[in-house]
């Protein structure tokens, strides 16, 4: 929309989408591991779905504030990720990106546990040109260690 | 490029996107469920990523198809799933799609255990103007049973 009213100035040549979206999740990622909550809670749109293993999906930004100050809230909780690949429609309108993360725990006996794992995320413009997530799921890079 | 190569016949007019990546889903799950393996791995583009829960991601048809058939190799194990929303990206040429999925497998002990899990899906409109499953990222509803 920028482009059709605006014309060819600055403001309608967004920067490059994939970019932009590598840019943006480099900087959610340090304002999880920042433990800032407004900031991580930010990147998400209003409508977006948190699919976090072991639980039912985390519906709107609402629900999603409560998961991740919970989540902060948790001694020895910690997040960290990195996305290696992003691809963007043609329209420039909704784009996904792919990587790994990394969550840290205490374990029952006091020790620090480490998650290694594999996300997805679904980004969608908005109309103020903003990229937002709208999707976020991850899963386990190993299986759990047998039961003893 | 249909539309532009062929004028405004039926062939430029696709059908709804969000319909038909419903109805391939659904006939994706019913090949899963009759344990076609060939079926099955045709719903994937050819540089598509699978990434299961406990394990690192699957990249490539091939790799894919190993996967698909060690899994239907499993005595015990089952799969269904059911897509519940679709959302399609202005040009027409990416999708993502949410939903529910199913899988059984054997205990140890020779009862029959049951995954209910939450499932992402990445859809990219190819030049043929079919779509296929580009990503495909699923874990579970609840967290494991607590180590007794």
């Amino acid at each position: 929309m920028v482009g059709v009213l605006g014309g060819c100035g600055p403001a309608s040549t967004p920067a490059d989408p994939r970019a932009q979206i590598l840019r943006l999740d480099g900087e959610w990622s340090q304002a999880a591991e920042a433990r800032d909550a407004d900031r991580v809670v930010s990147y998400w749109a209003d409508d977006a779905v948190v699919y976090p293993p072991g639980s039912p999906p985390v519906a709107g930004k609402a629900a999603i504030r409560e998961y991740v100050v919970k989540s902060f809230q948790t001694p020895g909780f910690g997040i960290s990720w990195k996305t290696t690949d992003v691809k963007v429609s043609e329209s420039g309108d909704l784009a996904y990106a792919t990587g790994t993360n990394r969550v840290t725990f205490n374990n029952p006996d006091g020790t620090q546990g480490t998650l290694e794992g594999k996300a997805v995320t679904v980004w969608r413009r908005g109309r103020d040109g903003a990229w937002k997530c709208v999707v976020d799921i991850w899963n386990d890079v190993s299986p759990p260690p047998p039961r003893s």
